[in-house]
Order: C-alpha cells, then sequence, then structure tokens
C-alpha cells in the first residue's frame, strides 16, 4: 500500500535526513529528499528525488511543495529536520545570529508545516514530523540561541497538532535527546540514524484511534 | 527470534490488557496475562498462561514471577497495566480510598517493577512498560484520588529508566490520553486497545540506540 | 489585621518549619506549631502553641485541628512541610520504605489538606501551602522512593487547587529546589529557611485577583 | 535603601505596564517607563520617565537603555512586557505576522535582556522579569502566531538564568494565566494588574538564598 504514498524530508542531508529518506524507500514510498543544496548522496535512486531548497524563505518552500506534488504526488508524511546548533553566552550571540538561529530552526518549520497541512487538508490527510532536542524542554545555560527556537518549534507542533488533529492530519514531535551519530559508527552511546528513523516510520504508521503528539528518543546510556 | 521471548501482561483484564496479551502472541511471543482473578478470555490459547495474583500484595507478585520465570522463562517484557478510576471532591474521598488507590496504582507498580527489574538484571536486559493516563501529569479538580497515585507511577517510571538504562533495561510510560473502548466499538473518538498495544509492542522493539521513555497516545479527535 | 489570623505549620521542625512558624508570628499571628513530637524550641511563646501529631494517622489530624480551632480559632494559613528524605536502587528499597515515605510524605499531606480545607469552607477561605522539592518534578535515578511521593503530592496539590481555588481557598505548591540549611548557616550555596518562609508569607498576601499555584525556591548558586 | 534604585519597564502601557511602574515609585525606585510611544500617563511625576523605543530594532534597545543609565542610573531591575496577541488558524496566519509576532514577543525580549544583562554583570547584580502567558506552556489550536514566540522567549528566560544566576542576577518568568483587566475594573474573574505588579515586586526583593525563576499567577476563579 505504501507504493503509492510520498513522503518529504526538509533537512536530507547526511546523519538522520538520509535515514529517514532511507527508511521511507526502504517501504517504497516515494521521497522527496529536500536540502539548501538538494546534492546529499541517497540510495533507492529509483524511489528518492532530490531537491533544492532554502526553507527559510517562504516562495522556495511553496514551489518545493508544488514541484513535489507536480511530480511524485501530493504527501502523507512530511518531515521538518533542519537542524540548528548554537552555543554561546548571553553577551556572546549577535542580534544576526538569534534571528537567524530562529528563522532556521524555527519560521523555516512553520513555512514547511503550513504547506504540508495546506496539501495534507487537500489530499484527506497525512503525517507531519519535526524534530527536537532536549533544548526544545530546557534553557540550559549558554544555549539561549539553540533553545529558544526549538521551544518555539514545539509550541508550533502542539498548536498543529490540536487544530489539526480532528482534520485527520498527525502532527508529531519528536525529541531527540542526545547526539546523533553521523557517520556508521557503532557507538552505542549515540543515537542511531536509523534507529530513530524507525519510530519516525512506526508514528506515520500509528492508527487514527491512537496517535502520539510527542516522545522522546535517547540512548539507553544517555543520562536525562 | 520473538519465538523464545516472555512477556507479563499485569492487569489482563477486558479492553488494552487482553489486546497487549494478543498483540504479544501475535509476535509468538509467550505470554503470561496476570489479573486478579486469573480468568480473562483470551485467544491463543497455546502461547498464552494465564495467573491469579494481587498486585498490591508484596508476596503475590514475587510469587507470580517465580511461576512465570519457571513455567516460561525469565520475560523480556512487562507491563503493568493495572487500572484505577476514582473521582470525587476533596472532602469526599476517605482515607481509606485513597490509600487504597494509591495501593493499586502505585504500589503495585512499584512492587511488580521492581521484580522484573531484578529478574531482567540477571537474564541481561527487557522492557518495562507502565500505563499512564492523563491524570499521570495533570491533576484535575476532582480527580485527587486519581492524579496521585498516577503522578506517583510516572514518578517511579522516571527514576527506574535513569537507573536501569545503562543495565540495558528499557523502561517506558505511555500516557493515554483518552477513555479506551472497553469492546469492539469501532467509535474513532476513544482510544482502540489494539492500536495502543502496537505501540506498546514498537516500544519493546526499539533499538537500544534509541529509546522512547515516554509518549502520548489519544485518538484524533482528542482535545488536549 | 493579623492579629485575628491563625496559622497552622505541619511539620514544625528545625529549619524551614521554625522559620516559618517565626515568620508567621512576626506578623502578629497566632501560629499551631505541629509536629511528631511537640517539642521544637521556638520563639514567640506568647503567640506560638505547640502540639504534637503523626500526621500520618487521620484521627491525629482530625483532633489536632479540633484542638488549634477551639484553642487559636480558625486557621486562615495551613503549610504541610513535612519532610521525606530516602535515597536507594529499586532493588534496594524495601516494600515498607516505599510505603512509609508515601504515607510520611503525601497520605499525610492528603490528610492535612482536606481537614484544612473543610475548616476554611466554613470559615470562608484561607491559604493552604505544600511543600515540594526537586523530586515532586524529576524522578532521579536511585530517587524513587522519594519522588514518587512528592510527585504524588503535587498532583494532590494541583487537583485542591482547582477545586478550591474558586471557593476562596488559595492553594499553592513550593519547589524547594536545593539544600536547606539546618542551623544558621551563612552560606549563601544552600536555601536560607528564613528566605523560603518569606516567599510562604508573600503566598498568603496575594490577592484573589492573582494567586500562585507553583512557584521555584532555589539559591542563585544551584545548578538546574 | 530603594532610593538609589532604578527600575525599568519595557512595554509601559496601559494595564499591567503603569501598574509596574507605578508600583516601583511607590517604593520610591527612579522608574524608566519604556513604550514605542513613550507618552503613556503614569502617576509619580518625579520619579518615573518616559522613554519612547521600538524594542524590536537592536540600536534604539541599546540606546535607550545608555540614556537610562546617563538620567536615573544603572537599573536594578528590568521587566520585558511587551505584549502580543495574535488568533488565527495554521493556514490563516501569514509569514509576516508569524515574523511579526516573534519580533515583539520574543526577539525584543533578547535585545532588551542581553542589554540588562551587561548592564547588572557591570554595576553587580539585578533582577530581570519576562512576562510569560498561558501561551509560554501550551500551544493550542488556533495559538500558533502566540504561542511560538512565547515558548521562544521562556527558553531566552531560562538560559539566562541559568547563565547569569550564580553571576548575582536574578532572572524571572511570570506565567499570567488569564486575561488582565485594562482599566480599573473590579471583577475579580479577571487579572488586576495591581496585584500582578506586586507579585513582580516581591520577586525582586527575594533573598539570593532563595530565588524563584518560575510563577505563575491567576485569578482564583481561573480555570487551569
Amino acid at each position: 500500500m505504501n507504493s503509492h504514498e510520498v513522503a518529504v524530508v526538509v533537512g536530507a542531508g547526511p546523519g538522520l535526513g538520509n535515514a529517514l529518506v532511507a527508511r521511507f524507500a526502504d517501504e517504497g514510498m516515494r521521497v522527496a529528499a529536500v536540502s539548501r543544496s538538494g546534492g546529499a548522496a541517497v540510495s533507492h535512486r529509483d524511489l528518492v528525488r532530490r531537491y533544492s531548497c532554502d526553507a527559510t524563505v517562504a516562495e522556495q518552500v511553496k514551489d518545493v511543495f508544488a514541484r513535489v506534488g507536480n511530480e511524485l504526488g501530493p504527501p502523507s508524511l512530511v518531515v521538518f529536520n533542519v537542524g540548528i546548533w548554537d552555543r554561546g553566552g548571553i553577551l556572546d550571540i549577535s542580534a544576526a545570529l538569534f534571528e537567524q538561529a530562529w528563522r532556521t530552526g524555527c519560521f523555516a518549520g512553520f513555512l514547511v508545516g503550513r504547506v504540508a497541512a495546506a496539501s495534507m487538508l487537500d489530499s484527506g490527510g497525512g503525517t507531519i514530523i519535526f524534530s527536537g532536542a532536549t533544548g526544545s524542554i530546557r534553557g540550559g545555560g549558554g544555549f539561549a540561541a539553540f533553545a529558544s527556537p526549538k521551544f518555539a518549534l514545539r509550541a508550533l507542533a502542539q498548536s498543529m497538532a490540536r487544530e489539526l488533529g480532528p482534520k485527520n492530519i498527525h502532527v508529531a514531535h519528536v525529541i531527540l535527546d542526545g547526539m546523533i551519530v553521523q557517520e556508521d559508527d557503532p557507538a552505542e552511546s549515540l543515537l542511531q540514524p536509523a534507529a530513530i528513523a524507525e519510530s519516525y516510520y512506526q508514528l506515520h504508521r500509528q492508527a487514527r484511534s491512537a496517535w502520539t503528539h510527542e516522545l522522546d528518543l535517547r540512548p539507553s546510556s544517555e543520562k536525562f
């Protein structure tokens, strides 16, 4: 049944992004791998198409979803997985950096989320998943520019879930609590992209009568 | 590989309990269906064995796990699913009722949890899942006798997860946010037991490098 | 106006308990200093009366509030400040200890809370404050027997606040995040009892149009 | 001792802003009442000076703090009380509105917070208070453009508190859970500005050994 499904991964770079693309393609889904460069190397060449898009620009987001819709069909699964990572004391963060962190970490999520919602309202439903982090629920010292957009994105996910759930759109927020390995590193002390991707896929498979809005994922050894 | 796995469901009555038993047996697991009466009707007769136990009594909990260990083998999956449901204003709750609600909703969870943990520390690991509710994270007016044990059980689950995660025991807490249908009711406005059971099973299947400690489950139509 | 007010401090021992008694008496309130032994040394001899009570026993709690009502008048401020402190791995905690921790840390709070509520519903209103801790919102590894009753007490406080707020009873929960000095130690790395007591008193003074249900208190140097 | 203290209220308009200005001046503090127009009518003419500033513009924020420092002296208390209020379904919010809501509700708080922090690090300490709302901890349906900046501001407050607490700067976040009356309305079902202002002032008065980072304020009748 997945053979007619379309997934969009925004933030399809090395690490989790590519693992999501691969996991969805494993199920026979056609996958739009969206990244700034559009050039991430991925497997499943027949099922995966790469798109380049700056997700912080409203027009580009709109355009890329229009292209995906035309070329692959309307998506039933959209993942917003754009990473940010900034650290610095409150006096060390420039206004420009603070704004850019929000633009990348939250505003892009808003742009992607509402285009995805509009498409799914038309097509009858779907799943939208936002990648969160420890910083989504805790503002640590030195992490203002990281946590602030992550909190903001979580609020967006909650608002969308409450508005769109009754309209058959499943909005979920995943708290990734730990560092993700970037290469195929067997260290069990880090989050493995393929293991994370499995849980994203299971979220999409949940029956409408028992949807998860939020879950955390961490390595067994992670302090929390 | 599941053919050698053993699951224990404490609180194996109509609704979620039986659905969990059935879901685990579907995977070929041998399942101990533990309830006060021991008499719940279940399918999968070859894989499921019923046990009677008052989970609020330390000796009985110890005994039933010893019997399960001898008869089925050491469990790799234990679910604590004992339900409580009490409602009343603060002046209407008797001390006896408040105590009994804790004894059933939290103390039994402690007794089951530590016996399960002891067994899994011996056998090398496993999964322990506690069933929570909306009342696990919100003390509503008129719900003191419900929320207080549910909060208490959640604290237990958190403490156990942090202590036992590095020892290869995955402790999870599921917030069931909504009413569960008790019969095979197709109403999508209620949580379906089989759909919940699927998520419990997926928790057990998570790779050690990306474990979930807490997730919520609710029907798409549920306000939250 | 405070000269006609009566306060009850349950858990009036060295440290915070005595500081609360002193702070309320400073305002001219008549204070019932309730402890298991009844023998805590306090200042303000003319305003403070000592009572002995095992707060885990329903009859004793009922009796001591009846005596306070007769001897000092109906209380407009009741603080539940009974401390518990237990630490141990999940396999090291006996069932008896786990139960005792709940009995002291939560059940006693229920017994005190409902008697206080009944009295205040009669007299037209008042303030009930529960002392929480870091363990009220986080179940750390090795802290199951501490956090579980503290979570349970917090749920009770929430339920009572939501039920009783519209009836003019202000129920608050204070999260004491850090160690409290027991003697008159000037170390700023610890919570000072007199400083905590000030915030408890200010909670009682809040106007009905802007009540706080929960606040945290910690030394400026505390990590959180 | 307050006679030498300086307070800055950013967002000094009708309602809470003016009440804060009045409350601080009541204590003899010199108060900078900062608003976009600079024209809010206030009492205490000898102690209060009005400043106009668009708090979303970094240069203006920097300038106004420089002027306050020169004219009144270095502030020991700064309140960020800039209100936002937007409501709309996820498809009804324009990208421009979503950005403006963040710019007003969070970015301005960052600009004010870091200038205040820099000044207080120089002068030896102080208090910074951010006004939050129900939307700071809950993203309701139809409230994405309101909750997202409010979550983001809360993260900022947490990060600053953790970084700056040990440096003698008390950063607090107040969750205003309910509607605030704008005129002198005696309705007890609404938050009264003067009552809120009292709690802000008490936060500033807290001893360093027992600081509150977060508290909620709501009318006794408010559902929560």
